[in-house]
């Protein structure tokens, strides 16, 4: 699985905890938001919400590792964009309830509320519990096919509810737009993706 | 303030202790969901997501009180929406932050996950903290300004990324629809405020 | 290893979940306290602190599962005995910490306050972070010999601070006593060791 | 109420934060442990237990608040004395339950573990909900009178199992007693203590 980490500045100098707690899985982990407190530029969630949804809307990745202080600030960041659904976890216990039940493609991290003695230790034991082949099986088990159609439902609902990506690249105030799609670890990444799609390529000109 | 409650079936058993933790604060409360586990229709979180973003697009109530059994289900659900900012809130602590930092209008309360012996006393200290004079003052203190700058950004997010509640409610399927739209104790409030809003009035015309 | 699980009457109805958290670990398991809500007698913390620590100090067990509706009772009922170092667990990250820094022969859990949703779960989670082979390891690592130093000087309070078993079992007040020492899964097993032990034989024969 | 605050070197950097948690409540707060992280000697779990327990054998203060990185060491080292009976709490809710439950003298709080962005709020309400008139009212309260008795037989059983203050330290090795005791935010009012009670007096000269 191709795996995103971005942390916004002010919980940026906890990014070493978060690659720590994922290395080792086999997975391909991206870390493309800031990873250190003292990063330039710094990076609001307002600005890592916008490029978490993008790496998902255009298949850059399978699922973003994402947060801030509380997680209530980048989780509702996120949330205001198409086809990416969500958990605020905090324990391992969260994190095997939202794999089996919301199956869903990103996490927002509390990286400074309650945030001590080996939150390291905390995160891998979460993402254990997070990264499973029970994906999507449902909890308790006998509730595996409302909570299917359940997901089925959201998802046609995030599409009834949103404005396409490159409707939402177009809308957005520049202030949210430049210093998301310009940041250093990200731009690359996201400039070739670009050509394949017609309508982030005229956004991206658009905007840079 | 106004106060909507709208339980989805799974944690509906838990309505009373809701009501109970947010009485003798001089609200009004709203009641509008299931009101217990035996509750028929059942509403999902598909549905009262959605019934209390028309609340909260329709100014119809101030806040909305959800949750579901962890809290994610109800919380990606109205997070689809327009012009809601959603807390996933477990602790007094959580409640003391968001209506600091995020000053939102809706909350997810996890009422199976971790709800146990005086989960209704915890209940009534999360709302202690939560519904307080000092909303949006920003934490610490010295970071009100940029946190404030970010409520205002995401506002402006959520009108770039969402449609309007009158296209959404003509797009979405009809399955998410009538339960929510006809559910006894919601409908007569939608159709109060029907004949005040065109694109509202004509899509009830159209669903009902 | 060989551990026992003691419930009181007020959290019997976990038991199961206990015993199913802590199977399929090839340790053995004696269930020796209330194993249902209905079970006849009711036990206290009372006694089950009480049992626990005959257990661990006539070496008939090596580690306790215990606990109460919040933890708390039985956490302060055991401890009152020499020889027990007991955890408050709640996550497997207290269960992490508490294995490599106390490296105790007791454990509390809260089976009523905050147990809901796939309590079950977590009590696996948390075993599953409690029987490590990382017993004692120290954490963080650095601190390894002061903690292992404190164990040492704890074990040396316990005796200084105790008096024997004997004369505590002789100085009991019998409501305590008697409930504890002749509970059906539980007499057999004390009854078993008290020949080995002239002490505990002459208490046992006072009291019984 | 006179409350003794007394901070393990490890989690020191957090006194000012309980001293501020306590403040404005009327009472008198005697701060007698680490106060910062670079404190000299450092005092570590197995010394403040012992402090703590000698304020509330000998009634210099009527409620002691420790703590140490997690909460779990200085619970197992103060709990190795008589008639003290200790809470572990982490929320308001904890504390809620444990004044109503088990209406203890002390309380360790984990300090390190899980302490972060408004740690220093989260104990403010979670004093808030242990210092209380509802002290032992029993909770669930039809269960108040069942709770009374357990605290009874809890402080027999207390005293069944101790040796008395001044056996014990006769009894403890030097290198828990000498730290503790001259301690010098702690010696002069150990000293004060000490003319009237002979047993203490004896002990204080042989160590001294």
């Amino acid at each position: 699985m191709k795996i995103a980490v971005i942390n916004e500045i002010s919980a940026a100098d906890k990014n070493a905890d978060i690659l720590k707690a994922l290395a080792g899985r086999g997975h391909e982990i991206l870390n493309l938001g800031n990873t250190s407190g003292s990063d330039l530029p710094g990076l609001l969630y307002i600005h890592t919400g916008l490029m978490s949804a993008l790496l998902l809307n255009f298949n850059l990745v399978d699922f973003v590792v994402g947060g801030c202080g509380t997680g209530l600030g980048y989780l509702n960041s996120v949330m205001q964009y198409p086809g990416v659904f969500c958990g605020h976890l905090l324990t391992p216990l969260d994190a095997f309830l939202f794999a089996r039940i919301n199956a869903g493609n990103c996490v927002s991290l509390a990286l400074n509320q309650g945030y001590g003695w080996a939150g390291d230790v905390n995160l891998r034991m979460l993402f254990d519990a997070l990264f499973t082949s029970e994906t999507g099986v449902g909890y308790p088990p006998q509730r595996a096919e409302p909570q299917r159609q359940a997901r089925n439902l959201l998802k046609q609902v995030s599409s009834a509810t949103h404005r396409s990506m490159t409707e939402i690249l177009l809308a957005l105030p520049e202030e949210v737009l430049r210093p998301a799609l310009t940041f250093p670890a990200f731009r690359p990444l996201l400039e070739q993706a670009a050509p394949a799609d017609a309508g982030l390529c005229t956004a991206l000109e658009k905007i840079l």
